[in-house]
């Protein structure tokens, strides 16, 4: 009897912003697999199960063992921070059952339980940025050529889109952020709000409100677990917050007193 | 004494995937405030409270009401579907705060509960649409001038961005969904896959996969509650799900045979 197959956002990474649909399957489920990061984060909810922690860059081994075991019969959740099907394991999930001439209508039981992924927890504590369109890229180049890249951001820039950046650095891949910064600079002011977000919901939570001009000062709180929002032609800083208008203050004429 | 107020995604409809937070802030509520069908659709969770509801077209009478009853005492839960920091209530709370001289600090105490978004939700039920870089867009031309969102929709077409249109139309508002249409037939292939995704979560949820080409073919698909997701270049259709390889094919040569 074949099992299921959970691919699972457990959010931001306080159980508080959870989903009750993630907490549920991850009790249903008998085996756990993930990046060890993330399985320690859900570690008080998987107790007596069976466990399989992995690095980080074994994601095809990951996806691939998950779905062997659910074959088997097991009932697996492949935990993620965040959500999974934002550059997440979903895309690989489906990519390796595709390829192996799965059926979705009757083959093996595969749900996506999506989270809170970092757009959604890293706008929640910043103030309102994402009242407007945006636009999200990943400064990762392992697997996407960094000219697509810098052709996305140019666009987004072009378009006067708010743009939350995920993978912004990491030890090695410090260039992008800064080239992505000076490409900004061509479209937008000096004084556009930033801000940089690491550990979003987490104990380690540090939250940095800045502006292109400055950003570069901040380099430190980048990393890993760090998302970067920076504002459109009409963000503007209130106090600590970054508030993008969602055009109601002209049409509704918020203000009491004129300007 | 003033009281505080929570600014709540309760998600896409289902309690399933509301976070624990939300619940645990609506039940420490309370007054529940609400556009009448985000009410509904916590109706059990708010028995015994003072319940304010509102049509939709009310939301700056809505948001000062919160805040009056906030500073009146009152705990206060403004509910609201999805992710109250994406195109939500959010903004138009700050920005009214801001205008009357709160102090984020020592204040009224003020907290957004992030959610679960219609890019979040609707992407998890259509295959693995979003493992690149996404553009959200909203087609409502209430707020945002028109031309504006044009130049929006052409900038993420020209950056190859997968696309999530948030507010695609409503009874009165149709020819946006098509000129967008139009537009990206200009950068991308007629083959082009697109979800139309209905009541994401919610008893009434329909689901279409098509393309660019004929899309326009489902547009009794569309209204409120109805959230579009296309492909860019690299997006497949496999079966009845839409893939977004995240690059791991290249890199790590998942197939097995010579294609």
């Amino acid at each position: 009897m074949e099992g299921k197959l959970y691919i699972v956002g457990v959010g931001p990474g306080s159980h508080d912003h959870m989903t009750f649909r993630a907490k549920q399957v991850i009790e249903e489920s008998d085996t756990i697999v993930g990046y060890d990061t993330y399985v320690s984060l859900v570690e008080d909810l998987i107790k007596g199960k069976e466990i399989h922690r992995y690095a980080m860059t074994q994601e095809v081994e990951r996806a691939k063992q998950c779905i062997d075991l659910a074959r088997e019969g097991r009932i697996v959740s492949l935990v993620s921070s965040g959500d999974p099907g934002i550059y997440g394991m979903a895309g690989l999930i489906y990519e390796i059952l595709a390829e192996s001439g799965w059926e979705p209508d009757n083959g093996l039981y595969v749900e996506i339980v999506p989270g809170v992924s970092a757009l959604n927890s890293c706008a929640s504590l910043v103030g309102s940025p994402l009242m407007t369109d945006f636009a999200v890229v990943s400064m990762s180049d392992l697997l996407v050529p960094w000219d697509i890249i810098v052709k996305r951001v140019e666009a987004a820039a072009q378009g006067d889109y708010v743009i939350v950046i995920y993978n912004p650095a990491s030890k090695k891949r410090i260039h992008q952020l800064q080239d992505t910064r000076k490409l900004l600079l061509k479209y937008r002011k000096p004084t556009t709000p930033v801000a940089i977000i690491k550990g979003a919901y987490r104990d380690s939570q540090t939250i940095v409100m800045t502006d292109l001009e400055n950003m570069e000062k901040y380099s430190d709180q980048l990393g890993m677990i760090s998302t970067v929002i920076i504002g459109n032609s009409s963000t503007y800083n209130f106090k600590n917050l970054m508030i993008n208008p969602r055009g109601y203050t002209s049409k509704y004429n918020l203000e009491s007193t004129p300007a």
